[in-house]
């Protein structure tokens, strides 16, 4: 049975990096002593080992372990034997690239329908939808595919941002954009505000943290779901 | 020799629809009776026909006809034999999956070579550069390579935006996105601000407008290019 926490960002304003959901994770992680952290994503450039210091520092303050995917000699083998499996954030695109490279996408398929608890950040949460066609970054790599691990049955748009009624910037709202994804395509997005996530717990999933969240289907208005809102879509 | 106007964005806060660059165009397209709009990029998901009537209309008011691309039975033919070309904005995935899809980058890159005047803008710029990589945009369809025109030695990042240092957003900055990018890869990027454009003449580009361009290359801090720089790289 699914057991995955998709989070907008890891971090909000203010406060130190996984800060504001360490007492969830607790929780999520009941029972686990290791996690493997995947550090694929990259923010800034980061190494694979000091991004995994990084997840490691926030961890270490529920007593857990983390051991980066690129430290193992079979990364497959990896994520089977997992007890957890943690997803940072960073670039999308490299993201799926190593996931594709490594050939990392059915083994994780596999170990979070097997019921492995999951936890993605921003990149690491886009990977959950169907596909990564609603990331907000940049296109620095050329990935094998747009398609992702579908353990939900929408895409995601991290870091969800309102429109800026006061801005003079003629670029595109994330609005926009997604609404001309849907011209294209028909699942569904959800726009997850820094500070929420999603519990997935088998098929049900639910909108956790203090704000609303903005769900764009195709041909229809957006709507705002409510912190606590089952979603089923 | 080449003969290109690459601008950051069709339209100017308060202003209207190229307007802030039709005095220029009267002297960039003089001599052109009527040009080839390519309207594959499709800004809000709007038709090509109504996209392509948007185009006429501006273009009207300096005695220019506008046929869209999608209008000609082989719009091969209608590039190599156009008198002046204009790609719009929109969505740079979508423009340059359709340019494959219909076979045109070689076309455009032998009439933009032989001297064909064209114009960008934003998406439409960003063809112009080695690689799509640095758009903005989101990734709602799969093209079938990121590589563009090549018609400049760099690539663009349309409606350029300095970090906000109010905010609280912890989505990355373009800057921090431009240098993930550098991370895997080589080619510079320039930062064009909205309003700005460059001026192709030959082997020669000009940085044009009223505000200075920010320039990255891999390994450097990145510089600020003021208005009229030529740009050697």
């Amino acid at each position: 049975m699914k057991n995955l926490i998709v989070a907008s960002t890891s971090t909000v304003h203010g406060s130190g990096y996984l800060e504001y959901i360490l007492p969830t994770l607790k929780t999520h992680f009941a029972g686990v002593s290791t996690l493997i952290f995947v550090p694929f994503a990259r923010p800034g450039g980061i190494s694979y080992d000091d991004y995994t210091s990084k997840a490691a520092e926030a961890f270490s303050k529920i007593g857990i372990t983390v051991k980066g995917i690129h430290s193992f000699e079979d990364p497959k083998v990896a994520v089977a034997e997992a007890e957890g499996i943690f997803t940072g954030g960073g670039n999308t695109f490299e993201l799926v690239n190593q996931l594709y490279q490594h050939d990392l996408i059915e083994v994780l398929q596999e170990a979070l329908l097997g019921g492995t608890p999951y936890l993605g950040t921003s990149a690491g949460s886009n990977i959950c939808g169907v596909t990564m066609m609603n990331t907000n970054d940049m296109p620095i790599v050329y990935p094998p595919s747009f398609n992702t691990l579908a353990m939900i049955p929408f895409n995601i748009n991290a870091h969800y941002l309102d429109p800026d009624p006061g801005s003079t910037h003629m670029g595109e709202t994330r609005e926009t954009r997604i609404k001309e994804y849907h011209v294209f395509n028909s699942t569904a997005v959800l726009g997850l505000r820094e500070g929420s996530w999603l519990r997935v717990q088998g098929d049900e999933i639910s909108l956790e943290g203090e704000l609303s969240a903005r769900l764009f289907e195709q041909g229809k208005a957006p709507k705002e779901l409510a912190s606590g809102t089952l979603i089923n879509l």
